[in-house]
């Protein structure tokens, strides 16, 4: 495949959003959208989606809009959700055993196959069809089954020396659910689900509110 | 309470990160720490976190440091998670049990006070001491308690009209984990973990990596 021409990262995080909303209006039976009806949806300017668009060569025509369908598939193509991921999970807990359960990434083409932990406790229990398998098998599965995407759901004392295992048994995409930051090499990829520094995010905006109303009612 | 400065939202969103880190200092007995060891832990360089600190007063000393506790429970002030909230959360599957079950929020001040469904099979059953309740109960317990933050798990198909409910009840902070953007007034913050963008986007970045990697190899 040719190289693409780079995209800005600004970009990149929002076209999952455009990916979402395009796929709403489809089955809602919307196959035409407009700039400024995208802008409605998703928040973002008209200006700023027709920028965004162009960005990979857009589809749309003056007057007549994106045809949706078209824009989704291209956008799902950028992204890579066009195949399928095989996927495992380190530490089968809460967050493990809910991402296991999420059936919206099944949908997505994101395949759980299987999950792991080091607690004797969990070992042998079925997730959705999967038995939690030790750890120490983790090296010799991965290599076995060519999985893309390893999930981090460790307690976070634990998650670099977890990415350390994936990363040396071939793993080039990581989703770290622990609250800390892993640390890869250059051609690993790794996004973040920080839960808590987005809890600690809403108790700020909540205080912010709360004491501007205060001063209001003064 | 003084109204305080405005403080900008990019600062607003690395404060979590900074309180995580010196709360990892403290832990391992570490009292006073630099803007250069900041910048090596949190990855933001060291003039942007000392500008980030003169935000709220700030406490370093030249060729001293930051006294971490200090800097800690200021940062946790101003974050407002010096004080308790309570929580409930509606929606009790898979997502909506893992945050009921994080230990991690309760340490934190985060209290889950109870869940709401309207699965029948899933009414009654008890998560970490919690019966999960009828949502129909929603607007008379949120009255009763004085609940602080709405945490809302279910599908996207009734998450806005979930919001709605909490909002009209009284709530004016919402914990989003549907995939989608729920509108609420503006003296409601919102704060979404929108886990299916976080894993697209990552999906991006791992073919980026893996295409970047195979023109290296011709």
């Amino acid at each position: 495949m040719a190289k693409r021409g780079k995209i800005s990262d600004a970009v990149i995080r929002r076209l999952p959003k455009y990916y979402r909303y395009l796929g709403d209006l489809l089955k809602n039976g919307v196959n035409r959208v407009s700039s400024n009806e995208l802008s409605r949806l998703t928040g973002f300017t008209a200006s700023q989606i027709r920028q965004d668009l162009n960005n990979f060569g857009g589809f749309g025509q003056q007057g007549y809009g994106y045809d949706a369908k078209n824009l989704r598939d291209e956008i799902g193509r950028i992204m890579g959700i066009d195949h399928k991921y095989k996927v495992i999970i380190v530490g089968a807990g809460n967050i493990g055993q809910a991402v296991a359960n999420y059936a919206g990434f099944y949908e997505e083409g994101f395949e759980v196959k299987a999950l792991f932990d080091k607690n004797p406790k969990l070992l042998g229990l079925r997730i959705r069809d999967h038995e939690i398998m030790d750890i120490d098998e983790l090296p010799s599965y991965i290599d076995e089954h060519h999985i893309d995407i390893g999930v981090i759901c460790t307690p976070k004392e634990v998650s670099q020396e977890v990415a350390d295992i994936l990363t040396s048994s071939g793993i080039k995409a990581i989703w770290n659910f622990a609250p800390t930051d892993i640390k890869v090499a250059d051609d690993v990829a790794i996004e973040d689900v920080h839960m808590n520094e987005s809890l600690y995010t809403l108790a700020y905006y909540y205080n912010e509110k709360s004491e501007n109303q205060k001063d209001d009612e003064k």
